[in-house]
Formats: C-alpha cells, sequence, structure tokens
C-alpha cells in the first residue's frame, strides 16, 4: 500500500506525500487530503510542473553520467528531484543545461540538499564504490532525522552494503542498496533495479523506483524488492558475472565465424540481426548487430576491427567468481569470463608468445550454413548453462546469508532495462512461476528439453574449434558442466582414493550411507591415524 | 654459513650451537669449541644418542599424524627434539609408543617444553590453520626472548602469515611460516619444505630442515629459503593449487580410458604404471597406478570402485583460485579443477540429473592404443600450461608484495618430497636456470617444442570427450589458455566495443598508441560523457 495525496479544490495529485503534501497549484492555501493506495503509478501525472517552493520527492547525489540520466528519468516522470554533486559546478552545469526546465533541485551544500528533501527524505547515491560511499554517508548522517532513507545506487560489493545496513539501522537510519543496470541509455529510459536492505524503505522508494524502471511487455516494471542488507548489491553483482558471460560467449561465437568461416563484418551483422529475432533475441546480441555495422569515422573499415583486443574490467565479474569459490558453487562460465578477460589483457606478451607456440591453421570444408545454426545452439546452450549456474549460485548465498530471494522475480527485473535483457529471461521467470523450489534452471522442463534437443551443435562447435585452434573457453566450460552434472558417475572416486592415500583424507563408499568415512592403507606401510593438519 | 659445535675432548658433535653447546658424553664437562661451517649436513651424526639433560635442538607443537612424522623424521636424523600437545596424553602415548628410544622430550607444559629448549629458540607449531595458530602464539610468547623463533609448518593462508610475521617482528620475535607438503609418509621421510619470514631466522632453521627434508637425486635438499612474510605459505598454496590440477587431469584421462575406452582396473594399472617410466613420472601417477591394484579387504572388486564420487576439499585449491582472480592472472586449469571438485559433491543432485539430462553414449572406433598415447599427451601439454599458470601467478604476486622469488628453487623444493613431486619439475628448473626472467614457462625452448609437437593427440582428446559426452574441464580449459596465449589477435575487442557501447567504457584502438582512449558513439543518440559509476 502506498500514500498519495491530492488537493481537496483542483482534485488532482499533489506533491510531498502524507502530512507533507501540497498542491502544485501556487499559492492554493487548501487542505491537502491523502490516502493509500496499491499503486502510484496511475495517478502521477506524466510530467508535473516544476514547483521551486515544494519539498524534493527525492535527491540524487553523484552527477555523472548515470547519476545526471537517472535524475532526468525521474523528473520526467514527474518527480521533483533535489541534486548535490561535490564539485557544485557540475550541479549548475546540469540544472542549466540537461535538466533545464525540469522539476530539479540544484543544490550546493549538503545541508540545503537535506533541506529541499520531502519527510522521510530518500537520498539516491550514484558516486564511486567504495571508501567515497562511507564517507558520504558519514557527511550525510549529522543532517537526517530518523527514518530518512539512504540508497546507494552504485555498484557496491554486498559485504560493504551488509556492513551499511547494519551500522544505518543501528542509528535509526534506513538503508538501500540499489543495483542498477542499463548502462546510460537505460539509466535514461528504464534501468533494471535491483533494491534491497531495511524492509521499511521498501514503501517509500518503491512508488519511485517502480515508476522509473524499465516495463516488460504487460508492464510490469523491471524493479522488485530483492531482500535483505546487501542482497540488492548482491544479485546486481550476478547480474554482471552472468553479463561478463554472455559477451564471452558471443565473442567466441565471433571468433568462430570469423577465423573458421572467414565471415565479413557485413556477413557478421547479418547474422546477429537474424539472431535477434530467434531464442537469442536480446540487448546484446542487438548491440553486437549495430556494432558490425559501425564504419570507422575516418571511412577506413569497421571501428570493430580497430578497436584494440586487451580487455578491461571492474571487478564484478571477479566478485561473483570469488562469491562462487567461497560458497563451494561451480560457476565455472563466469570464472572463464573473468579469465579470458585476464588473459586478453596481456596483449603484449601475446604477441611475443605468437611467435614462437604454433597451433593449426583454422580452415573449414562442411556446411558453413549448418555450423552457423551450430555456432547459434551453442551459444543458447551454454548461456543456459551460465544462467543455470548464477540462480544455483543465488540460492546458495541466500541459504548461507538467510535471505528470503525471489527467483522469478530477479529473472523479471532483468528481464527489461539491465544489459543482459533478453527474451530468454521470461523462459526463466516461467520456470520458477511453475516451480518457486527449482533446483538447477536445467532441471525445467522447457529447458531440459532444449538441451537434450540441441547439443549436437554445441558439441560439433567444441570439436571443431579444438581441432582448429580456436579458443572457446566459456562454450567449452560450459558444455564440461553439463556433462558433469548429467553424469551420476563422474572419476572423483579416483580423486578421493589419491587424497586417502597421500593425506588419510578417509573416504566415503558407495555401498554404505553417507557420512560414514573409511581408510585404506594402500601402501601396507605407515600408521592408521588419519590427517587433520595436512590438507588439501 | 651455519654454526656448528663440537667437544674438545672427545672430537664429536656437541648438541645445542655457540655459546649454548654442551657434549653429549655425560657428564664431560669439557670446554666446547664452536665454529661456522658451510653445511651442517656432513657432520651432524646420524643417530645422535638421546641426551636427557641437554636442551633440545627444536621444539614442536601438536602431535596429529603430520607433527609426529617430522619429530621422528628429526630425531632420526639426529636432533634432539621436544614435543608438546594440548592434551598431554598424546604426548606420554607418543613418547611411549613411536617415539620410543629416540632424542624426544615430552613436555607436560607450554612452561617445560620453552624451557628444555636450546637459544634461540625454535618452535615449530603442527596445529590446525586458523585461531588456533593464533592462540598457541599468544600463550608462547610471553615465555620466549628475544630472537627466538616460531615455526608454523601448518596450511595457513598466507595473509594471515604476513600478519603474524609483522606482528612477531614488532615484539623482537622471529616469524617463520613454512609450508610442508608430502602428507604422512613425506613428513616421516623427507618432505617438501617452503620456509619464508624473518630473514634471520634462516640461518638457524636452515640445518635442520634441509636435513629433514627430501633430497633429489644429486642430494640437494627440497628446502630453501622462499623469500619475506608469508611467501613461504604462499608458495605453498600454489603448490597445492597445482596438486588439485594435477590430480583433477589424471581423474579426467581416468574417465576417457574407463568410460570411452572401456579399459578395466588391470589395464589402468598398468596404463599408469607404464606412464609413471616417461615424461608424466610423478608421484600422484605412481599412486594412481597402485591404487588401481589395490583390491577392497572383502576380496570383492577394487577399492577404487568402491570410493563415492563426491570430491572432499579444504580450501587451498580455492585460495589459489581467488589469489589469481584478485591479480587478474588467468589461472584457469586450478579454477576448472577446484570447480570440478565442488560438481562432483553435488552428488544427489547428480543423481537427479542423470534421469533428466541426456547425452551421447560413449563410443571408440579408433585405434585404442593410440588414443592412450593421445590422452598421455593431452595430460602432458595441459599439466605444462597448469605449471605455466602457476609460475605467472607467483611472479604476479611477488611483484604485487615486493618479494624476491626464486623460481628455479621452487621447482626444486618441489622435485621432491611433497605431492607434486616429478621428474618434469627437474626441467622447469633448468628452464628458469636458464632464463631467470622468463616470463612464461610456455615460451621456454624445450616446452615449446613440447607444446608444438605434442598439441595434436591433446586436440583430438578433446575433440573427442565433447563428441562422448565425457567431462574434461581441466584438460579443455587448458586447451583455450594455450589457444590464448599464443594467439596475438583474440576477440576481445568485440568485447571492448560491447562496453563501450553501453557503458562509454572507451577502449583503445590497434592502429594508436596504448593508453589513448577513445569512445565512439555507436547508435547516434546519447551524450558523450564517459561512463565513471556504471562498471563492469
Amino acid at each position: 500500500m502506498q500514500s498519495f495525496s491530492w488537493c481537496s479544490s483542483h482534485g488532482h495529485h499533489a506533491a510531498g506525500i502524507r502530512d507533507e503534501a501540497f498542491c502544485v497549484e501556487n499559492p492554493c492555501p487548501d487542505v491537502i487530503v491523502w490516502a493509500f493506495i496499491e499503486d502510484l503509478r496511475e495517478v502521477l501525472p506524466p510530467n508535473r510542473k516544476e514547483d521551486k517552493m515544494g519539498k524534493a520527492d527525492i535527491g540524487l547525489i553523484g552527477l555523472a553520467v548515470m547519476g545526471e540520466n537517472l535524475v532526468l528519468n525521474m523528473a520526467n516522470k514527474g518527480f521533483h528531484v533535489a541534486v548535490y554533486n561535490r564539485t557544485t559546478e557540475k550541479v549548475d552545469a546540469f540544472v542549466e543545461g540537461r535538466g533545464a526546465g525540469k522539476s530539479i533541485t540544484g543544490c550546493h551544500s549538503i545541508e540545503e540538499f537535506v533541506d529541499t528533501l520531502a519527510s522521510p527524505r530518500k537520498i539516491m547515491m550514484m558516486v564511486k564504490a567504495g571508501p567515497a560511499v562511507d564517507s558520504l554517508i558519514e557527511q550525510l548522517v549529522p543532517h537526517l532525522d530518523k527514518g530518512d532513507i539512504i540508497i546507494d545506487g552504485g555498484n557496491a560489493h554486498f559485504p560493504d552494503s551488509n556492513r551499511r545496513a547494519e551500522s544505518l539501522d543501528k542509528q535509526g537510519l534506513r538503508f538501500v542498496g540499489a543495483g542498477v543496470s542499463g548502462g546510460e541509455e537505460g539509466a535514461l529510459n528504464g534501468p533494471s533495479i535491483m533494491p534491497g536492505g531495511n524492509d521499511d524503505a521498501w514503501e517509500f522508494v518503491k512508488p519511485i523506483f517502480q515508476k522509473i524502471a524499465a516495463k516488460v511487455e504487460d508492464g510490469a516494471p523491471c524493479c522488485d524488492w530483492v531482500g535483505q542488507a546487501g542482497s540488492g548489491h548482491y544479485v546486481k553483482m550476478v547480474h554482471n558475472g552472468i553479463e561478463y558471460g554472455d559477451m564471452q560467449l558471443i565473442c567466441e561465437g565471433y571468433h568462430l565465424m570469423k577465423d573458421v568461416l572467414g565471415l565479413s563484418n557485413p556477413e557478421l551483422h547479418e547474422v546477429f540481426t537474424e539472431w535477434n529475432k530467434g531464442e537469442l533475441d536480446s540487448f546484446l546480441i542487438e548491440i553486437t548487430a549495430e556494432i558490425f555495422a559501425k564504419k570507422d569515422e575516418d571511412g577506413d573499415g569497421y571501428v570493430v576491427d580497430k578497436v584494440l583486443d586487451a580487455a578491461g574490467q571492474k571487478g564484478t565479474g571477479k566478485w561473483t567468481a570469488t562469491n562462487a569459490l567461497d560458497l563451494g558453487m561451480p560457476v565455472t562460465l563466469i570464472g572463464e569470463a573473468v579469465f579470458a578477460r585476464c588473459l586478453s589483457a596481456l596483449k603484449s606478451e601475446r604477441a611475443e608468445a605468437s611467435k614462437i607456440l604454433r597451433g593449426p591453421q583454422p580452415s573449414f570444408e562442411g556446411d558453413k550454413k549448418q555450423f552457423i545454426q551450430d555456432i547459434h545452439d551453442a551459444l543458447y546452450c551454454a548461456k543456459l548453462v551460465s544462467y543455470a549456474q548464477g540462480f544455483t549460485l543465488m540460492a546458495a548465498m541466500a541459504e548461507e546469508s538467510n535471505w528470503k530471494l525471489n527467483y522469478g522475480g530477479i529473472a523479471l527485473m532483468w528481464r527489461g532495462g539491465c544489459i543482459i535483457r533478453s527474451a530468454f529471461l521470461g523462459k526463466i521467470k516461467e520456470a520458477f512461476d511453475k516451480n518457486p523450489e527449482l533446483a538447477n534452471l536445467l532441471l525445467d522442463p522447457f529447458f531440459s528439453e532444449v538441451m537434450n534437443t540441441k547439443q549436437a551443435g554445441w558439441r560439433r562447435v567444441v570439436a571443431t574449434a579444438a581441432q582448429n585452434g580456436i579458443p572457446l573457453p566459456a562454450i567449452t566450460t560450459a558444455l564440461s558442466y553439463f556433462d558433469g552434472y548429467r553424469l551420476e558417475r563422474l572419476p572423483a572416486n579416483l580423486l578421493q582414493a589419491q587424497r586417502d592415500f597421500f593425506g588419510a583424507h578417509t573416504y566415503e563408499r558407495v555401498d554404505k550411507p553417507r557420512g560414514e568415512f573409511f581408510h585404506t592403507n594402500w601402501t601396507g606401510r605407515g600408521g592408521s591415524t588419519s590427517s587433520s593438519t595436512y590438507s588439501v
């Protein structure tokens, strides 16, 4: 239930909520009435006029491109936004520039900014993750009242958000860690927002976030409450990890089509354009198609061929892989995607190595069209494995942290607005709607059918790449995972035997109940003690 | 230069060193002479008689199997060892049992233990890594004198050893973090020891450690000073990570030979016995051969078939993979080996999945003998990749931590005594002896020749496994790394283009110097700002 206020004389929606409400027809002294309704979206006017006298609905600190675009998005949706930036020249430049004529109030100090906000204050920070966030919180807290809400919309690492949520809660303040995805465009026109933290904060943040978030076909917003503490940033982190995987998969498909099939950029543009109409329909496939069409500014060829093949990264993929290792969950595809970026970054070393290490000359004599379809199927199957791994990771983390995560809701949040948005996520939502306790997406009937019918092409792709010297770390690790996951018997019995042999680690037996441990004196020498300090 | 003491009357080596020295022929009041010599190994008598009156050369706390065996090893090499254990019954049981008749003094309190040790005291802890180590250090410190040496021989995580080294240094004490590998057998008969920490401690610890360590053919001990702070435990951690990789590789070879070629345990025993005579000659291959010969006690088949295929782990492999992610080094094989253990551990879930997810029925129609050779070559090439990755990781860490690591020395320490000991490590030592600045082992002439000539079988193995539904996460990721490393041009240009498209992350160009960054307005829409808060 949301608070909603309107003017008793003019009859339309008023600014502010509850006791802070006032009519936007200035000066109108009439009594303001407020009430609860289910959803504000239907009643908020699309372009409420700015009212310099009124308190702002929300404040945003940090006017880099993401912050600016979120402010413009909020203002365009009828919210009155106060903005502040440490370098105050940015405030003026923005309010007089891109923000001119909109319901945006520029502030030149923390005090002014805080005074401009309606109660409970909703303050969204869009600053660099890390110490800057703590420093800003420290500056804000003395000026805030009990119940005010601090929202971190940056890419915080979830343990930091856990810590901040706890610390602010003790001070009577409310913390929301909100993952925001969609890049510049998304921030402006509808991002995916993944908020988590203090449950009580949600009712105040919801009307704004769900209004500015991307919408899927049926109008549902790509924003819902994720869960407690740092869970919002956690889910955003996994999203980013999956994004690393998706991007790496596309690069591998590109590598094969370029170097084994010899496709030109216009041909690649066509293939990706075609793929974007089917099962792989997604933002990343769409922009990939566009990239292959982009000519260099000087007219000499395509931009993509001029881009250096040394990938950068900013850590969120690494966090996901580390978290997977910590939780003991085999999230191999994201791990390989992170490492692939690391390897690409060793550009000059690779150049040296290319003079010393040899490999096969790529060649292809089969049916090109069929092989392009094989690559398509490999991407689709591997992508499904990656999402399956990501969702098992979130489930492990939820169990570890006592969070209740709504997996269908997460799929819906990612369905639109964010970098990994795709038609495919609708299928994932359906799978979790059908079975909220699904242990692994691969076991859902729709997806298991995909895997069972499309794997032949995937296997041909892996085999062909190995023979042609094309590295496919993500596509192949996905196949290894799939084959490992679907086999009841793996060769880890030998591994356990080895560990018992050299370290007396003991083992369980197939013919005895789980939890009973056995040791074999493999050599006939040595004592009968079990290992306790030697660990591997 | 080492301190060495002898009795002026009896002429033979005395207990203790420098001013603490005394003759072991009790009661002999003669003046003891001490001097420096290069190496104590030649002069220490192999089985010095126990002298209850004398101070002990070294003390050891923690009488689990590894601790016990190290004590026996030291006593067998002529050292007088004091032992202590929190549960003091263990002390008596050990001194009267396995330690009976040896130069071992059992102590029932920390005070008694400390009083028994010659100065500077050398105290080796073999207790469970973690808080127990800190707690023990806390108990010891009040009883110690400046210059005394605390040695942690457990599996500490290197950041803990960094912290302890710093803290003890401030208190005027010396810390050594010593990685010890070799399991029960190694501890007793000659482990690989990787000590690092306070440089001044090495002269006192060296005679004992090099005496009890494993020796390679030419008599060189598998123990040398690794470097500063936690570097000893760090190198041991990487050793363990590589061990995870070696074990996983062997399991994958086993899986192929068992499920694709249908080899029986006796046939597998023969293959591994044969392999142990050639390039793969190593402890792990040797024990694998033995494992396939071990019948179950009740006479019904082989033990290996009774062992449950759910691998355990104790964290050191995970630490290595996490460190690789932190340093941005593509150590993919260890990563996959850790994840493979995680996947195997999902035993009941895999059993469920095996009913739902299908794959090809393994079959093989080619030349079995050739394919076994292919598997051999795949293991050899993949193993080389794994070591190459491990050494690049250590180099990155050394740079990060300002450690000077001697890579040839590390190869020698691993050459014998430890779990990953192998003939192969001699080749690695040679490579670093030839070129201490070698950026990557794959670039060494000997190893590049191996890779350039043996990769065909490796590629056939990967292709065959993919078509037969056998998961080879380690063997395949090694091939992906090799092909990625040897290619001057990778498809990361597309990835950088994508990042610039959706996040304005900018990119470098192949036709411009490194360090110059460019942004393309890919869509013709949007602003010209670069991203600063949206990160992926």
